[in-house]
This record gives structure tokens, sequence and C-alpha cells, in this order.
């Protein structure tokens, strides 16, 4: 059992989040590397004081290149707007320093590519921050789809639907201006990456993109709005299945529809996030009378269980998947191997997002380049 | 209260369904015209005779066109295969008689075209077989539409999914051949026919067709199947909303999977035929805090609930759709008024089947003609 | 194939629904009897002539015993108020006719032993009308715990709850005055059937029986209601098993509330007539990481799934389970063999009435008398 | 912001959660005392030393004495059997620290009378571990009944079933000896306590208490269990309420089945754990047409919700539950103010289960003392 010394840049929702995380991780899961909260950086020095003995960290900057710098900051979570990833993991890499970030990956393709080629020549540990995917019922998922338990996929469909923008009354904010704020660049790669990480690769799409509310109440009159707030595009992945990813900010009702429905040839799998510790599986075995979709509530059985809870029914909630990916971390930067998803998982998604808004442009099919 | 002799051409599944109605709907919605079950044509005598017998048939034909000339035969049922749809449609509209057609209207865009065509110029009553959408659940829900409950739709998903022939080792059969009895052309119909009844016209779409089982055992050794057993579409409609469509017959665990979801700018709607008498709506009003998707159990307060079902939870089944599509073909006869769904809208749906095949084939957006 | 003269005494609610069976029920089910509908009784003339002409009866009347009389009538459905049972099944069974009565089977229990000694000691074919245990989801349930899928019972919980009554500003109506009336007198038959008929019989009870609204406006001011509007009681079977039944009138929100939850030492069973086609099974078998309750829809495998739907997913609805029953009637007639539930069956729930009334007024459990 | 030093009895199951709470609570909640985790106490100096490291404790102890002495150990959290609560809380109290205590609260009722008078003697903060009332979701489902969004209430039924001891070829272990092991002693006091805090005190009940799995493998041939293994009972409110609880280790297929139902005068409740984030709410307002019951996903706007999670859908887990507990705590603490549940409500679930006790033994309906 070792400290390490954690800098985490930002200290917001997503920040916090991660302190947090840090804080419970060696408890929660007996890690053999225990995190010490050694800095937090954000934009003001008073919030980063706030932060620093809110969450307990040693010191406070606002200068993430302080904190990338500093000895005693052994890994890097980022935490910062995507504008800002780029910058901050060259730095980490070159100063040979872990990193977990935030997704999207990158602002842009570019921005991705770069932060992926420098992860992978640091040589050290480089992880983005899909938690989604984490919990024990979408490990669980992938799991059985892996093990062949629903046989050869041939359908997927996903969809990221929320209603906070759902209102039109509501007033423009930094949501409603830039392509990266949009429900492709922000909202949509938690699902891809489930794509990616439940079926694989996918080879092509055809994609329609649109703003349902171009216009939002501004601080001097309306506001047009410049990015899209739903998406869908049709694909095939490289294994032949056919899928349908669908993305909305505006969908009334939803409050975390991240959901996923998956059929193979001898079965078939469903989960919806708004009931995240269950999964519903269907197998064409057994009695024809008495087959149909089981729900199977995530227990100790099952991959990445939190190991305090002793039975099945034990819910987890979201603080728990940041914790699991705080452990995964960890484990990488201890034992040198890679954890998935690594920064490359990170630009897959980069490359179907931008297939997506190349596609809604031609109107037309595009191959996703890899 | 007056008698009217009908002829159901096609004694098997349908055509049952149609002679129970017919029995039925008298009584159970005090209907003016009174069906007389006057004569029933199926292919083989034996079989022709055996359907009169068990359904109380006046007589027995193996011809139709014995049946639709017959005085006594005041109005025709087809609940034939498609492709014998538009000669029968033609030669009862010729003897001014009105017409029942089971869906798809016509075994092609071709004959569906002439079908409407010859309904049109007839001026008799004709109505298509689309009986999902006819529940009481279906019904409130464009109703809910219609009446702005939910605002302008922005957003509409649509399937309908089963699982009959998900099966890969089951031998091919007479649905496993012919564009007709493929997914797209069999399956697609009713919720198509959902899509345009609930949202409105589709102005464009983007398809994809697949064939997941290649091959079946056939009699003499592996047979190739020439047909699609799953396919989807992106679209728009006419009024702006995106939309998705998706078809499958290989989609294991659903038996009844025609299911839709439908957002607005104030609300939304989800429907799954699996339960049938529901309808869950959300409102974007009241407390932000007690807001959640509603499930209503369809009953007395709902359009086309069956009348002597005094409160709600007497559920609707299947054959109940059929009984509620009689009446309205009756009402449709006895009026001189026409009820919807015409043959026109039969149409509509071919057009968007054949929009799906031409994008298919051209990888490309295609406008839906009308 | 033969013809049958029914008469049905009562014309609205119930006597409807049992003349659309009658009238569908020989081509759905291929009966060996055809019924004939014969003759309708009812209160007045007026409404006699009218159900005999909306549901086509042959001949109507205002007096039961002219039905009974009549030699065209070979059978006799009852359908009129509770207080009526006895004189007309007494009367048919005199007459050597087969009798299917609506549950309750008689106003009190005196009034049920002596319609059970007379249908015994007639011979001829009488069954009670529990049409909810008909459903091909309970008659799936009662054939998986009798052929042991869940071991042996050691819970069950069933409840009929509805919301017709909640509303205190509600006024006063026959449901309000007198014992049988109440929830225990009119409510709870159909879920003390079903208890009977999943699990056996009930050894000992002890209830509880409350009237939550005792005033309802009244033709002149507050009239006070004079029976029980929700009821409970725990009880023991005879084969060893725990119950607990419930039964509201005041169950906000509750629309069709016939519903039951059964545990066996090898597995459970849930069901809910609000989604009346859906049986959930949990087997403890297989991995035990894949163990959940299951959603099984019924359908062609499961018994007494109406034959003219091919597939799973063609729902049943309430007046089907009405034709249901009309088929076990007919084939009790021309077999001569006894059909489930008989009037010893009403008999039997009848008991169990009356034990919750005497224990609710012991304030102490008591045995069920047999 | 201020340090407190905190002791934890036991460093099993539920001594591991309020560690983990204690590390995160700060950072979460932001609370004024800032936890240190002082001291452990197991009952081996291995396990204690290991539980030490483990979780960050200062020091371990095997002696709960020393624990409760240090004078660095400012406030006691009693996480060992119950049989030992008794003795550490009276010890603790006489030292002026203050205490949470597990579930239920002591091993019998006279421990709880004792344990309630020594925390109200004493002054000093005391709390009960009822961890499931404390979800966001019945906070929720609390402050709707008590502003009285259902109207006056009528019906509660709640359960606590699981299936840890479904199996009957499982063998015997400590769950299987001992009243205070059994059901009513260890599985009921949770959902008591949530009927309590619902709806209010029980004035009256009638139970029935059973083992179902008489003997189990033991380690030198069958072994004879001695408590129960699932129990029920109806009870009245004192607001005039009906009630039903039940209790059970033997439900197959329940995982965590801490559910309930509420019907109130104008609206009802549905709550169940396996789904831990929705509270179902029915209202008897609006349009008749669009009632249903609603699935409400909790949020921000809810009671108790994490604040870092921004939107609704960030779903509340096991951990967080014992985290909400932990900051109550320490606001107990810090403010001198008392914070349910005390020791007093740990005390009538006692009396409850007491009640239920002696009225299995006189097969009659008791008063529950208070």
């Amino acid at each position: 059992m070792r400290n390490i010394g954690i800098g985490i840049v930002g200290g917001g929702y997503m920040g916090k989040a991660h302190a947090v995380a840090m804080l419970a991780v060696g408890a929660v899961f007996g890690t053999g590397l225990r995190p010490r909260l050694q800095m937090v950086c954000a934009t003001s020095a008073a919030s980063a004081e706030r932060y620093r003995a809110d969450y307990g960290f040693v010191r406070a900057t606002t200068d993430w290149r302080v904190l990338v710098a500093d000895p005693a900051v052994e890994a890097v979570v980022i935490a910062s707007p995507q504008e800002t990833h780029r910058d901050i993991a060259l730095a980490a890499f070159a100063a040979g320093k872990p990193v977990l970030c935030e997704k999207p990956l990158g602002a842009s393709l570019d921005d991705s590519i770069a932060m992926t080629a420098a992860a992978e020549a640091s040589g050290v540990a480089n992880m983005v921050g899909f938690n989604y995917i984490r919990t024990p019922a979408s490990q669980f998922a992938r799991q059985l789809v892996q093990s062949g338990a629903i046989g050869r996929v041939v359908w997927f469909r996903g969809e990221h639907t929320e209603d906070f923008d759902a209102d039109a009354t509501q007033p423009a904010n930094w949501r409603s201006f830039g392509a990266a704020n949009g429900t492709m660049g922000d909202l949509s790669p938690h699902m891809i990456n489930a794509a990616l990480a439940l079926i694989g690769p996918i080879s092509s799409l055809v994609a329609d993109i649109q703003t349902v509310h171009e216009t939002r109440p501004g601080a001097t009159g309306p506001a047009r709005v410049t990015n899209d707030d739903q998406a869908q595009f049709l694909c095939r992945f490289d294994g032949g299945a056919m899928g349908h990813l669908m993305f909305s900010r505006v969908a009334h009702g939803r409050k975390m529809g991240y959901a996923y429905e998956i059929t193979g040839t001898t079965g078939a799998i469903r989960f919806d996030q708004e009931d995240q510790n269950a999964v519903w599986l269907y197998k064409a075995e057994g009695p024809q009378a008495e087959r149909g979709f089981r729900k199977i509530l995530t227990g100790p059985l099952h991959p990445d269980y939190l190991p305090f809870c002793q039975g099945p029914g034990h819910g987890t909630g979201y603080q728990d998947q940041i914790t699991i990916e705080a452990r995964d971390f960890l484990r990488a930067i201890e034992t040198g191997q890679p954890v998935w998803p690594q920064f490359r998982d990170g630009l897959a998604v980069m490359q179907v997002v931008e297939a997506a808004h190349q596609s809604h442009k031609s109107k037309a099919w595009v191959e996703v380049s890899k």
C-alpha cells in the first residue's frame, strides 16, 4: 500500500465527483495505491481555495501548469472544459504523469489525435472518463455479449436522451453555442463509446442533425443557438450488425436516457440507465412457453459490483461509477498495464462524431476513418 | 337496423378474425347495419366448406368472382394473399360494392395506385385493415397529439419487431421468398401507417435493409432467402420532425413489438402493443418535482373503448381491434361518409415502402412521392 | 355440430358480455354445440325488447320463469342481481337445464349452499362466472404451480383493488348499501377464487373490514354507507402456505388491480390483470448471475389462448375471457363432464367470505368451514 | 469547519460502509464537522489492524471500552452485533459521546428501552441506522404524505422481502438461530420504521410468523432452525389507516424487496427499493382520461439528493444512503438539534416487533405499547 498524490484540474461538477472518488476508493476497493488529494486547480483563487478546503486538497492553484509541474502531483485528472484538455494532457504526458481525462477526449478530432499520440508516446497510464459504461450492469451486458450469450449481434439501438434543454423558454447559456457543446459534441460520446465497447467498431453511417429550438432568450433579446439539440444516425458495424444511435437534449420526460438494446442470433439484452441496476436478458433456450425478458438485478456476482455490498439489491449510484473508474486508473498506474478505456478509445469516439458531421453535410453514407 | 350480406375472401387467420368480428359487432356496438355472413371463399372446396360451417356463413365458394358477383354479397372483405388484392378489389368496386382490404393494400406500388384509383372512382366505402392503430390506446395517443397535448412534435421513433423468424434453424417457408413477404413488404406497413396517422406525411428518408439469415433449411438442402428480415430508416416529416422506423422479424424476445415514442415541445408519449391497454404520457406542467411519465390505462373515457366495459381495466384484445374496424366499415357504408383509414392511406404507406427500397439501392436520401 | 338455445337472465353489462360471447364462441373455438340466442329476460318490457333486438335474441321476456320454462331455452345464463340467483338457479335445475351463474354464487352463504345442493342433485352442467382466472395468463400460472415449476408454495398474496369509489364526493348508489354489495360481498370473490384455484383450500384466517367513506351525498342530504370499502385478511392454506388477501374499491390509481404473487420453494410467479397478457416467472435455476423475473407474454403455447391468434402478442381482452367461459360451459353440456369452476367452487368462495365476516366481528382467527 | 474523531465498533459490512461514508461526507455535503477516522474496533487484533490500514483509521483496538474511553474519539458508530449494542451505547453516553447505532436498536425490547433512556438522559446526539428510508425517493414520499399530496392515508402495504435463505439446501449459519436473527428480529425493523415514518404510530396488530425451512444442513447432520423466515401482520394506525406488513428471507426472486404502497383519499404512492431512484405517484386531479401512476425519477429537486449531481437521473446508490446518514449525524452533533431517526424511533420499532411476537403467540389482536 503506497500513497500517490493526485492533482485535479477543475473543481466543479466532475472535479468534485473525482475528488470524492479518490477519497473513497482505497477503503472501498482496498487499492494498492492510496490517493492523496494533492492539488486542485480552478479559474479563480477564491474558488480554488474553496475547493481545496471543501474536498481536503493540500494545495490550490489557478494555473494548471503549476499543478502539472509539482513533483507531489503524481497523477493528473482533467475535469476542465474540453478546449483545455489538449494542452494539459500534453504537458502531463511530457512530464511523465498518468492522466485520467474527462470525456469527450478533445474539443476536436485534431486535439484527440494529438492527445492519443502523446499518451502512447509517453507510455504512462491514460484513461478517458466514460463512466456510464462502468456500471456493473453495463459491464455485465458487455460480458454477456463477449461470451456469446446472445450469439452473433445483428442489431444495436442506443440512445442518450435527456430533457434539460427541452423547455424553449429557457435562456441561452454556454450549451447553446459551439459544435463542441451541442448534442453531437457533448452528449453523444458516452453512447457512442457504449456502442463501440459492446458491439465493436462502426464501419459506416448516415446521420441527421437538427436544431429544434433555433433561438432562446438572451441577455439582450433572442439569441441564435449555434449547435444541435437532437441528432441520429444509422450505422453498420464491422461485424455486419445494423445500428441506430440517437441523441437529444430536448427529449421531454427523459432524465438519464442512456439506454440500449442489443439483438443477437440467440438472445437479446436491454438496458436503461434510468434503472441503472437492472439488465434485461432474453435467451432463446429452455421451454418456449417460459421464455421472456428477465430483469436481472446486479449484485456480487456481476463485474465491478462494490465489494462491501454483500447481496444483490444494494444499488450502485452515479458516484460509484466514478469510484470504479478511480480504482482502474490507480490499477493502471500501479501495474503498468493499460486499463480500458484508454485515449485511443476516446479517439475512436471522436472519429464517429466527425463522420456523423460529415454525413450530415454531405447527406450521404460515409465510412468512419480509423 | 338493417341486414347486410358480407362476403369474405380468405378463411384463414385474418378471414376468421373478420368473421368473428362480423358476428359480434352488432351486439357490441349496436350498429345500424347488422352483418350476415353470406359467403366465404377459400382455395379448396373442402376448406371453404369447413370455414362456412365453422363460422356460420350461408354459402361457400372457391371462386372469388362468384362471391363478388352474388347479389346477396353486399360488401367484400379481402383477407387473401397480397397478390390477389388488386383483382378482387377492382372487381368489387366495378360491381359497386364496398371493400375492406387487409394490409398491405397491394402487392406493389402499382397495384396500390390502381386500387386507390378504382376505390375513388367507385365512390363506395373503402378501408384498409390497419387494425393496430385502432386500439383505444393508439387512438388516444393520436387524439393527444392532434389536440396539441404535447406541443409541436419534434421526434418520432417507431418499431415493429417480432421474433418469429429469429431462429436460423427454422426451415424456409413462404415468408422467406419475395420482397412482398419480407420485413419491409409485410411487417413494415402497420408501423408506417402509425407514423403517418400520428405525425403526418413523411417527406424524405434514408433506409438500410438487410437479410440476417441468408439461407434456411429447405426441402432439398439449404434454401436461399430472397427477402429482408430487418430494415430501418431515418426520416423527416413534412412538419419538420425527425423520425426513425425499424422493422424486424428476427428480434429475439419481441413478440408484438409494435411500439412508438413521440416527443413534442411540451410533452411526450410512449406506447408498446405488448402492453396494449396502456399509454405513457409525460406533460411538462405542474410542479417539476412531480413530473414523470404516467401510465394511463385505457377505459370508457378513451376513444373506441368497447361500450360494454363499464370501467377502465377491462382490457382490449386483438380480436376487439378487428371488431372496432368492422364497426367503422359498417358505419362508412351506412352513412356514405369516408372512414379512416381508406385506400389512399394504404397507398401512402406503399409510397414510403417504395422510397425505402429506392434509398437502400441508391444509398442516399430520397423524397417520398405523393 | 348441433344448435343449442340459450336464455340469458339480465341484459345489462354482464348479460351483454355473455350474449356477445355466445355469438362468437362457435367461430372462435369451433365448438360442437352452437349457441342460438333464444331468449333474454330484463326487468322492463322496453329494455327486454331492446336487448333482444340489439343482441339478436329470438324472444324477450320480463319474467325469468317464462325463460326457464321455455323448451327452446336449453341452457340458462344468470346475469341478474345476486338476490335473484337462487330462485332462478333452482328453477332451472328443477327443469333439468344447465346453468352458468355470474359470481358471487348466491347473495348469502345459505343461498349458495342451496344452489350447490340443487346443482349436484340435478346432475346437469353448472358453472360460476369467475372469468378473470380464465385468462391464458392465469391459466398458465395455475399450470406452473400445479406442475411444481416453483416447488411447494409457501406464500400467496392476492389483491383486488379498484378506485371506482375512491372519490368521497361521489353520490351514494346501490353499491353503498348492503353487505352483499360491499367490497367483501361483491369485489372479493374473484380473488378468493383465484387463491383457491392457484393454491388450494384456505384453512383459517383473521380479517379486518373497514368503511373508509362513511357517508356519501344522497338525494336528501348525507347518506350513511352501510357496507365496507376496504378489507383484508391473513390466512393459512391447507398446504401450510401463508397468505394475504386484500380488497378495495377506494384504491386510487388502481383500475383493475386483480393481482397476485406466489412464492414457492424453487421459484415465484407474479401477475397483474392491468397487464393481463403477461406472467412474471422466476426460477431458481441456471447461472445465478442470470436469474431474474422474466416477463412471459402469453401466446399459442399457453392454455386457452384464442386459436385464431397465430403468434404471441395478439393480446387477450376482457371479452375473450367470457368467450373462453362460454366454450367451457358448452363443453360441459356436450360431454356431460364437469368443467371447473362449478357451483361448489362458488360455494367455497362464499365460505371464505363468511369466515372473514365472522373473524372481523370476533376479532379472532377463525377456521373456514367446508 | 472543524475536525471530529470518529470511532467505529465493527469493521465488517456495515462498519466499512460507515467508514467510507465518513471519508466522503465532508467533500460531498460540505459539512461543518469533518470526520477523522480515529479508531476501529474488531474482535481480533489481526482484523482490527487490517480494517485500520484498509480504511485509514489512526488506531485499532479489540476492546470497545478502549475506543469509547479514548478522548480522541469524539463520536461513536456502533456496527457490531445486536447483543453488544446496549453496553457500548450506555458506556458512550456515560462518557458524553454522541452515538450512531446500527439497527435494530437493541437485541431485545429491554435493551432498547435502556438505551433510549440513556440516550435521552445524556442529552447528546443519538441516531439509529435506518438508512433505507433516507433515500431521496423515500424522503420525497414522506414529504408528499406529510404535505397532504395524497389526502388522508387510508391504506399502507409494506414488505421487506429477500431471497438469501430461499434455498433449503443452504447450510445453517448464524442467521438460523435466535429470535434476534430471524426475519422479525433482523429484517423487519427497516420496513416497520418506514411504516412509522410515513404513516405514523401503529395502534394494534395481529401477526403470523412462520419457519418455512425447519432444518438446514449442519456440520454434523441436519440442524434445527430456531427462528422465523417469513412473517406478516395486519395493523391499524393511530390515524385509522389499515395496514399490512410482510417480511421474508425466502422470497425467491426478491433481492431488495423493500417496497411499499400508500393509498390516500386523493392519491397514492408506490415505491420499490429494487428501483431505488423512482417514486410512483398517482393524483386524482386533472382530466380523468389523463390520470395514471407517474414514475418520478429523483433529482436535485428532491430531498437529500446528492449535491454534486446536477441533474436528475444521476442515481443514488446504497453507499450514498450511508453518506446521507453521516451528514445528519454530524449535523446533530454540530447543532445540538436532534435529527431523525433517534433512539426513541428505534425503540418504537422494537415495540411493534414485540407486539407481533405476542400476537403470534396469543393468536389475537394486540395493542402496541408506547
